[in-house]
């Protein structure tokens, strides 16, 4: 339960049960704190009423609604970090995040229900259909940080590669060394990019980086970090940038990043109300685009690599706390001590 | 040339002669007045030492410099709007606008020397080897204002239609009425657009829209506007929208009209320090693209087209004045009588 600043508590809730037909519950075998979690942790959004938090899980269904057809009990699922039907106009486009009847983690539903929070036993699923993404098969145990990350941290590296146009023979920077950036580093290699520089100044994360397929890493930031990539590449800008942070800092890195003509793929939650100089994406027809990642539309496609170790993004889970130590997790990776840490019920 | 805000003069000049070995000297056949020629006639820009003016012409080659090695006297050109070497590393990734050796028109080039405006009876071409596309042989007479288009406003427009992502199947809607916005229709429709809507208020720019290949022509603006769009395309706003104007608000009603995911192609020159709110491309995975337009590089996929007249721009050309009546072009055009005033020496 989250409480306000730096106050996030343990604390014993009610066992969820199915309140709409299309619901189902799901016992979490796995769940983690995000980076955006951190911004309530530091205060950084308007205080609220205490709600459940967490937004990222993957569990055992243990009940499903009347309505609920692709599901049975004991399938194993990974949710998204947003709730959608899955069948609406957009969600059929593949942006299951503008769902019309999207709902969110950790708060009210249409009808003023509270949602769970996935930093938790168990998770009552609205719109389960739509939102969980079976397995079905219970996978090996090694296996599940990894599958862990595909509802969040993968799947919106992924978004960030896509939406920047990563593809063969392309050059990539990756602004932002948190766990999405790192797996950015990795959907650029999947993607076909053929050399990814990613910016880092901390060791343990610079180790990741390479591992993932990162061919330099530039400690360096802003336009002094832009000056050495361009260095790197001949004089020229990356043809792709991924912008994991979200901040007017980072993006305005990205835009001293990026060369003519190419395009910055934004995945960060922009916090501050940033705002893009149009003047200076005009004068070198830099595209920019990206934002809240659908992960429902990208878990099929990625899914199965994982499943068959071909993508291993685990390594972005550097610390696994029991749930009830979920406080130590926040001050953990607030203090960078942790890039990103699972938690076990 | 130019005096400062409402002053525009026709005044005798020297004839430009060969300054270096890579110039051309072309008698201009037929010049124009720019949009943005406007916001300098309207002071919307900080004041400057008077300066020839004019950015977009088709002509014959006079002569050549000694270096010059795809041109020859006699030969029949189109120019862009801006000048490049059409073979540095930014050149030869398609985006001649960001040339390591750009020059401007009515500008002071590299070594100090003026550049030419276009409204004029002979211009020396910088980089001509570069910068012209010959189509060698004098094409009929009256595909002239057609070929002239490819200057600055077709090529534009067509820059909006593909950074917006335009292709078959697609739903587009164009905000801005003005050259650049009904090539805009045109470039939508040529790319295969299914359905191409046009924001206009004004009855004989909705003529040419509709002729271009509007299926609706929208005269609401601003969320009025685009709630009208979203009604005729069943509460789903447009796949690409083309943002055609350049004001803040033009943006705005731009991201009001544009579906979830999909894409903004801008080409309108920003004025006035316009910003974009990137939360609310976000929230929705808005993508933004485009800018300054590469003509040189678009004039080859498109020349062939108009000289086989299967592509007819001609029609945002509604007047045509002597070059000497040039205060007149650049009134009527302020004045909204005419769309867009060709001139002739």
């Amino acid at each position: 339960m989250f409480y306000g600043k730096g106050d996030v508590r343990w604390e014993q809730r009610p066992d969820p049960v199915i309140a709409e037909p299309t619901d189902a519950i799901v016992r979490v075998v796995a769940s983690c704190v995000c980076g955006s979690d951190l911004w309530d942790w530091r205060g950084a959004r308007p205080p609220s009423d205490p709600h459940p938090i967490g937004h990222e899980f993957v569990g055992v269904v243990e009940e499903i609604g009347a309505e609920v057809t692709t599901l049975k009990a004991g399938d194993f699922v990974i949710s998204p970090f947003t709730i959608s039907d899955n069948t609406c106009v957009h969600c059929r486009n593949g942006v299951t995040t503008s769902c019309v009847r999207r709902q969110s983690w950790g708060a009210a539903g249409p009808d003023g229900r509270m949602n769970d929070g996935c930093q938790g036993e168990y998770v009552r699923v609205p719109l389960a259909d739509g939102t969980l993404y079976p397995t079905h098969d219970m996978p090996d145990e090694r296996l599940i940080p990894a599958l862990l990350t595909l509802s969040d941290v993968m799947t919106t590296g992924y978004h960030a590669a896509v939406s920047a146009g990563v593809g063969p023979g392309r050059t990539v920077a990756v602004v932002g060394d948190g766990a999405v950036g790192l797996c950015g580093v990795l959907a650029a290699r999947r993607l076909g990019a053929e050399r990814v520089i990613a910016f880092s100044s901390h060791t343990p994360r610079q180790v990741i980086a390479t591992r993932f397929g990162a061919a330099d890493v530039i400690a360096a930031r802003g336009d002094e970090g832009a000056a050495v990539l361009r260095d790197l590449l001949g004089d020229v800008g990356a043809d792709c940038v991924l912008e994991c942070v979200g901040t007017e800092t980072s993006m305005a890195q990205a835009l001293a990043s990026v060369r003519p003509g190419g395009r910055i793929g934004y995945v960060g939650a922009p916090i501050g109300g940033a705002r893009l100089n149009i003047q200076q994406m005009f004068s070198n027809n830099i595209t920019v685009g990206g934002g809240v990642a659908p992960v429902r539309h990208y878990v099929p496609s990625l899914v199965h690599s994982v499943l068959a170790e071909s993508l291993s993004p685990a390594a972005v889970f550097d610390l696994e706390l029991p749930l009830s130590q979920v406080t130590d997790a926040y001050r953990a990776m607030d203090n960078r001590k942790s890039i990103k840490t699972l938690l076990r019920p």
